[in-house]
């Protein structure tokens, strides 16, 4: 298979909230240039994307909204459930043990870690804080690949070692500083100050 | 000023946060080599981002990581200190308010709001719970351009509308839906579920 441009990849998941968010409207049909007007990417763009995995449209009648988001999701591999975990149960870590998200949309969290004494064994949500000491046994265990790293910037890249020495794959990490992973590994950085500093170049004075 | 592409524009506050990383550990010049393995990106490739702004290295001498890091946070408008508002709080809103990652990146939470009467008043870190209703005209006011959005999907859209009649051209959205914004108004998200699907491509069967 050739290879798409991880810029292309990135798009995707976008495309497919706007399509499932149209679905959830009751919607069964759209454009290149309705789902480029609501995610902010040219009609053109979109074409353009979606033909490096087929066709997905004919010219004048649009996208089967329900066929385009199931391909999305299969080749996004989202078309299943990935069992994920958190580490680090701090404001973060809560937060997303509690978010209502990731149903729908391919992600379960499985376990959630910590490795303070007095969070150990505390309930959030659905979930027992268990040990960060266990953590790499029960990854292996549970075959986890996705995981979740809420932990502060000193502590990221340790844990980060030891997840991916269990068997991790593919790092959210919410701690704001790079990772340094091998190569099959990726990392996704949820960084709010990053996201702000995207936007203020583009303020005028 | 001729247009910056805004993968460009998106890839620098990754370069800032390696280099303040470097600095902080007391480095004072690195490469395009090193700062491209710290931060997943080809060599060639920052300095051709770079190369957008000017010289900012000598061939063989590298980068000086304060000068590079101070043009940086000038090009992306982050060597002052942006006031922002966090609106929902919730655990998401809750992490954000008590968030030590905006020192030194450029922002400063100023006022935080929700529309629930149980939490107006209430204290959220440095930070009392301010009612939705008194957002639009604080907002202005204060001037502030800048907010971080952490209401339900549901909601969102209705007080993105209000945030923009109010003056904010820059909305980094924790909400997992798109939002119309007009010209001119800049949305960043930052969807967990988004993070992780862009990643579950690449791991293999």
């Amino acid at each position: 298979m050739k290879e798409i441009p991880d810029i292309i990849i990135s798009r995707l998941p976008i495309y497919l909230r706007a399509l499932q968010h149209m679905q959830a409207q009751g919607k069964t049909t759209t454009s290149s240039k309705e789902l480029g007007e609501q995610v902010g990417v040219s009609a053109a763009q979109i074409r353009k994307d979606l033909s490096q995995f087929g066709e997905f449209g004919k010219q004048g009648t649009g996208y089967n909204i329900r066929f385009l988001s199931d391909r999305l999701r299969e080749i996004l591999k989202v078309d299943r459930v990935w069992e994920t975990v958190i580490v680090g149960m701090g404001d973060m870590g809560h937060a997303l043990a509690r978010y209502q998200g990731f149903k729908d949309r391919g992600f379960r969290v499985a376990m959630v870690f910590d490795n303070d004494p007095a969070k150990i064994g505390q309930t959030v949500g659905p979930y027992v804080i268990q040990s960060a000491a266990e953590m790499g046994a029960a990854i292996r265990e549970a075959g986890i690949k996705v995981a979740m790293l809420c932990v502060p910037a000193s502590a990221a890249q340790e844990v980060a070692n030891k997840l991916i020495e269990a068997g991790v794959v593919a790092i959210l990490n919410y701690a704001p500083i790079n990772l340094n992973v091998p190569p099959g590994v990726r990392v996704q950085y949820l960084d709010p100050s990053i996201g702000l500093q995207r936007m203020t170049y583009y303020i005028g004075e």
